[in-house]
């Protein structure tokens, strides 16, 4: 008896880390969470559907399409002390079908005065269930 | 033969106001403009699903559920002159799968300086395709 507590003991995590599409999505923000954190854009995109149909609305208003997206991210963020150190706050990741998920949090970037600084700011994502996983479709940051 | 021109000119109106998803969409947008601009929160509100899910993010963070949603509009617009007048100007209406839809846009309103001054910003809706229509999930406002 004590042996089965014991492995259902080490069992426990991967209960805990069950393929639900919520730990899918949370999975994927956090691998974009660490590759940015090692200023590799690259990575960080594979978060986003790659199709020019993709949108990211922020401040300065809406860019189109993954290409368009990336770059906006490479001229934002042009250098690792730019990228500085960043840090999701998961609020909520909600299906609102089978396939397709709403997550809303927040962001917190850790920067140096010369790098621009802290910021920090709310954003809501729009997922779809692809055949390479869970992807972002759409992207408002404010 | 000119008759038959006649008709199709008479007809061009119905064939542009087709019940394709994103006219359905855009005619709920209308709907809310309009009952805005009359103060008719109630009516403005059948735009979103009455769920205790449905999610609206703006700078003060998360508000959830449509008895909540509906509170935060009347105490923040509580007399016709806070209301003001709203123009939503539509940027897109994209499908993400078949039952759901993002909208991009921007929203405008006119108002007196003793009712608060001009607002404006911009906003992503989540729809879902229910049978009583198209219907808003989350409302991102920045």
């Amino acid at each position: 008896m004590p042996r089965l507590i014991t492995l259902a003991i080490f069992l426990l995590p991967l209960f805990l880390l069950a393929a639900t599409p919520q730990n899918d999505i949370r999975a994927l923000l956090a691998m974009q969470e660490q590759a940015w954190n090692r200023a590799d854009i690259d990575t960080f995109m594979t978060g986003y559907l790659d199709s020019p149909e993709i949108t990211f609305q922020g401040g300065s208003g809406i860019t189109r399409g993954y290409a368009a997206v990336t770059a906006r991210y490479r001229k934002n963020y042009s250098n690792p002390a730019k990228m500085g150190r960043l840090k999701f706050t998961i609020d909520e990741v909600r299906l609102v079908t089978a396939d397709t998920a709403v997550v809303l949090g927040g962001f917190a970037l850790t920067r140096t005065k010369e790098a621009g600084g802290d910021a920090s700011g709310r954003f809501s994502l729009v997922l779809v269930k692809t055949p390479k996983g869970w992807k972002i479709v759409h992207d408002h940051t404010s």
